[in-house]
């Protein structure tokens, strides 16, 4: 087994996720936890990460690069934003040391757009392009999530990005308003066909989002159906009204650009992957955890190579 | 002073208005309370009817008339619905009386949209239509509210509606999301140029309605802003993509139509009277709880000249 060389981590909002890797950025080891940026406000950010690094048991002199939500005003240390248009390469110069630490911690900047008329910030998503894409890559990216991410990014440069509060929105209101009648005790079948038409539906008339949502309730009452389908149909309204500000005429894209970059994990990859069929739009998909990692990789070889890190 | 002749009772999922009234459909008094059909279901619906009728001091033989949430099938008694196209005369032919009540009670029926392609109900609102346009009225009418309606009226028929989740939207989303940060603490005063900004924005992109709210938080986030002014942004784009529906291209607005009739109260009324503004709609105002009443009047008229009732 190969030498441990250094320790990454993607510290989310209300996720933890640790890898012990090798000089040639290989996983040795992980660990993951519930404890992101909320909950280690409270327990304390050097606590939490010191359990998870005992958990992989990773040598005491070993360096540490984080990036994500700890970085933020309300997390650990303030690391910053990063203007648009931001190079990708730049996050790198601008790692934050934590002072008074035993080992080396740094924690990577987030990237702010910084226009009156579309005002944003992300946080661990700067470090899944350059996993994703690497210092020079071009694409329209989406970041499916609580607050999916479309970035267009050329020469490895962030131009411009937008936040939609699409898996928010999900939340509460399949939770918190009158459609969490209509989806109590929803079992898990996926209904395919029930998403795919609401994403048309919604792509094809995102005006009409608030009415195509009560529509979930109102549908039911008159016509019946299942929990699970209503849950798709909210879930498919919601992704086609992120996708028509995306794809749309008024949209995100430029069609010169080389592609759409997808870059989720898991069941939610899945969705974004089936709306984006559903509008017979070709993607290419990059799992956000190894984007992640390849990115807090790239972090590592960069302090490396500067003479920051010894590895 | 004249002589009180009946009840009229305007019973919503949330709220409960009651009027004691004359021949000649004049308020001789009013009740009102929070016990809506979720509180009376709990308490009994009978209880709650008999505690605002001692509370107006209305005699053991006088009539009600009802409509909204009472009759759903939650409700009282259900009241069933009239199909669109729907003459809103017809509701009057179907109101249902409550049965082994010691004075004659009925129920007004709503309307229901059978349309697999636009499922909708309405329960209260039909009344409002039939007390702001009389039974040959001709307009797009928009009743804002928890959850808004936009009703296409020609020759005193419903031809078509459509429900926006508008209120229950803003509620949700500025209290149980992120935005909850932007807003917390949110004093009363309005910013009025916020508001006409963010219908504008929501109005002209509505498919980036999931991205406006988001901008909330962030332009508060890189360029500061009040509680009240992140209120006014929510409730403005959520307001505005509403209006991109109802006004425009694809929307239910039928240029020949005799123009738009806005009937709300109070501080909503304000928003929307506002919100059309912006966008330099004219609008008929009319008060939503005048509407109601008066829908009720010609309710309890047209059971009197039909021998129903004897007032």
């Amino acid at each position: 087994m190969s030498e441990a060389a250094y320790v990454a981590v993607d510290w989310g909002t209300s996720s933890f996720r640790l890898w012990l890797m090798d000089r040639a950025g290989r996983v040795l080891a992980e660990s993951r936890g519930q404890e992101g940026m909320m909950a280690a406000a409270k327990i304390g950010f050097a606590t939490v990460l010191q359990s998870h690094i005992d958990a992989v048991g990773a040598a005491d002199h070993l360096p540490v690069v984080i990036c994500g939500m700890a970085g933020a005003r309300q997390g650990w240390v303030e690391a910053g934003y990063i203007d648009t248009p931001a190079d990708l390469a730049s996050i790198l110069q601008r790692a934050v040391p934590v002072p008074a630490q035993s080992r080396d911690i740094r924690i990577l900047p987030g990237i702010a757009q910084r226009d009156p008329k579309a005002p944003d910030v992300m946080r661990g998503e700067e470090t899944q392009l350059l996993g994703a894409l690497g210092t020079d890559g071009e694409a329209l990216v989406c970041m499916p999530g609580t607050h999916s991410k479309w970035a267009s990014v050329r020469g490895g440069r962030v131009e411009r990005f937008t936040t939609f509060m699409t898996g928010e929105l999900f939340s509460v209101v399949s939770r918190e308003t009158i459609l969490s009648l209509a989806v109590a005790n929803a079992d898990e079948a996926v209904d395919i066909q029930a998403f795919k038409s609401a994403v048309a539906a919604a792509f094809g008339a995102p005006a009409f989002a608030a009415n195509l949502l009560f529509q979930v309730r109102s549908g039911q009452l008159l016509y019946g159906g299942s929990a699970a389908t209503a849950r798709e149909r909210i879930s498919g309204t919601l992704i086609g009204l992120e996708l028509a500000a995306g794809l749309g005429q008024d949209g995100l894209r430029d069609r010169s650009q080389r592609g759409i970059t997808l870059v989720a994990s898991g069941s939610l990859g899945e969705l974004y992957r089936l709306a984006f069929d559903t509008l017979s739009v070709a993607v290419q998909c990059i799992d956000s955890e190894d984007a992640s990692r390849r990115g807090l990789s790239v972090a590592a070889k960069f302090l490396a190579a500067n003479a920051i890190w010894t590895l």
